[in-house]
C-alpha cells in the first residue's frame, strides 16, 4: 500500500470545504446586516505562494453567500456550488476534471462534515481539521492540528509543498518579493 | 427507578432553547445592525438526520428576532416564543399536546439557565449543555460536553436515536443520498 | 479589620463598568454597521433578581453608544456616561449621593482596567474579572472566577445576596413566578 | 554582542502590524456591513501612556478599511499603508526617517506573519505575539504572552518603558489625571 508521502507527491489541487474549514463552523446571523463568516488572515499568504507554485485551489460549498464570493476573490481560488452542480447533474470530480484536467488521486480534498464523507472517500488524500466530525476523523488521512477557521487549509499546503520539495524554494521567493 | 437509556427510548419530541444552547449565549449588539446571535453550522446535518427519522424538534425562546426565526427555518425545526404562550394564555406542554399529540415523559428538554428548571423539572429527559448554569447542571439527566453553541442539540440527537437503535440507518441513508 | 463578609453585607449598590466585565473587553469595529459589544445572556437574569431583592445597579462607562444604552434598559440599569459627569462637574459618588442616596462604603464597584483603579480604591468592596489588569487584580477585594463578558455580575450578585440572607429567598421567588 | 535591556533602552517608536497583531488574525465577512475587525480596549490605555511618555506608535497594514483608520484615530496613532508607500515609492523605514527623524535600531517592530519577516530583520527589536507563524517566533527578540488581539502592544509598551526608567512615572501620571 502507497505511503502518505508518497500520495502527498501527487497533489495538484486542494479541494477544501469552507463552512468549518475555512470558517470555525459558527454561522452568525444578524438582525438587519445578514450572514456573517469568519475567516483566518494566515490561509491568505499560504495560498498565494501555492498558486504560484503552480498548485490549484478550489473552494466548495453548499451555501451561496456575498461573503464566501469576497473571500473567493481575496484568496485567488476558485469556487463551485453543490446547488450550481446540481443543476447541470454535474459532479465535483467532472467538474474538476473539465475545469483543471486533474483527476481524483490528484486531489486532496479537505472537509469536517457528513457531507464531506464522499469526496473524503474518493480522492488521493483525504483532510480534516482537529474540529471535525467523529466520522470525518475516523478515515482522514490527515487530522489538522488547526482547528476550523484557524489556518487548517495553509497546514495543508504546506504538507503538500514539503512532500514535493517545493516549500523552501517559493518561501524564500515570497520573502524576496517583499523586500523593498 | 426508570434508567436513562429506558428513560431516552420513550422521547418523540426535542424542545430546546435557543440562547445559550443553540447559540453561545452571547447577545452582540450592534450599533446600526441590530442583534446578532452565532449558531453552530454542525446542528443543521443531526437535525435534519433527526426529522428525517421521525423525531420532532421544538425552538422555544422568550426574544423575538428575525435571526432566530431564519435559522429555524433554515433548520426545518418548529419555533414557539414565550410572550405568544402568554398571550393565548398556553402553557409549553398544552401548545406541544396540540401540536404534536406528544406527552410530557415524551419530550427532552435541553436549557441553559434558571427559565428553563421548570421545564426541565416536568419531562421525561432533562439535558443541558457543559456551559448551563450549577442549577441546571445539579438536576439534569444529561450534561452534554458540548457547551452552548457548540452542537448541544446534535450531541442529544445522537445520543436518543442511538437509545432508540435508529442512528446506523440513519446516518447511513444521510450517506447514501450524498452519493451524486 | 473589617472582613470582607461584613463588608459585603453593607451593598447596597452594584456599579459595574461596561468594557471588560459585561463585555469581553473587545471593541468589533464594522465598515458600514458602526460598533459592536458582546454581553452575556446570563447577567440579565440575576440583574432582575438583584433589582427584585431591593439592590441597584449602576453601569458607568467612557464611551456613549447606542449598544450599551439598549443593554442598560434590558437589564434595567442606570447607566452614567464619564463625559456627561465631566460636564456637569459632578464626580460619580456626588451623583450616586444624589441619585440614590447611597454612601461609598455601601458600594461595590467592578472594573476591569486603569481607570477603575481610582473608584475600587474609595469603595466599600472591590472586584474585578479573573481577565482584569494585574493593577486592578493586585487591589481588588473579590476576583471573579468569570472572565470578563461570561457573567462576572452575576458573580458578584450571588456573593453579596448570599452574604446579605436574601439569595435564596429571591432565587426561589424568581422560579415560581415562571410556573406557568 | 548587545543584549535585549539595552537595545531596548533605545526604542523611540513601536511599529505595529494590524492584522493578528492588534485583531485576533480573523476577517470578519459580513453580507450587508463589509469587513469587520476587532480589537481590545486594553490596548488604547497603554498607548495614551505610552504616547505621553514622548514615545512614538505607528500602525501599517496591507489593507486599507474604514474600521482600521477609526482604531488608529482612536489610539493617537500613526497609520500607513502599504500600498500608499508602495505608489510613492518609499520605504517603510524612508517614511519613518521623513516623518520622526528615528533610525531603524530605534524601533521597535511587531508582527505575526511572513510580510513581517523583512522589517523584523531590520530594526532594533522585533517582536511577535504567541499566536505568531513559526517563522516569526523563530527570529523574533520578543514572543510576548499576549495572543493577537489581547494586548499585544500593550505588553510590548510596558517592556520597553520598564528598560527605559519611565514606566512608574507615567503610570502614577495616568493615574492622577483620573482623580477627579
Amino acid at each position: 500500500m502507497e505511503n502518505l508521502e508518497d500520495k502527498l507527491k501527487k497533489v495538484k489541487l486542494i479541494v477544501s470545504d469552507v463552512d468549518g474549514v475555512l470558517t470555525d463552523g459558527k454561522i452568525y446571523l444578524c438582525e438587519r446586516c445578514g450572514e456573517m463568516k469568519v475567516f483566518s488572515v494566515k490561509d491568505a499568504i499560504r495560498m498565494e505562494v501555492a498558486l504560484k507554485s503552480g498548485m490549484k485551489v478550489l473552494l466548495v460549498t453548499a451555501r451561496k453567500g456575498a461573503a464566501v464570493i469576497k473571500r473567493a476573490e481575496e484568496l485567488g481560488a476558485g469556487i463551485v456550488f453543490k446547488q450550481d452542480l446540481r443543476q447541470e447533474n454535474l459532479s465535483l470530480f467532472a467538474e474538476v476534471k473539465r475545469k483543471f484536467d486533474i483527476e481524483q488521486e490528484e486531489i486532496l480534498y479537505v472537509g469536517d462534515d457528513w457531507n464531506d464523507l464522499y469526496f473524503m472517500r474518493q480522492v488521493g488524500v483525504s483532510a480534516t481539521p482537529a474540529s471535525g466530525s467523529a466520522e470525518n476523523r475516523k478515515i482522514a488521512d490527515i487530522i489538522t492540528e488547526a482547528r476550523g477557521g484557524e489556518g487548517v487549509v495553509s497546514e495543508l499546503i504546506e504538507k503538500v509543498m514539503r512532500a514535493q520539495g517545493t516549500w523552501e524554494e517559493y518561501f524564500k521567493e515570497y520573502l524576496l518579493k517583499l523586500i523593498p
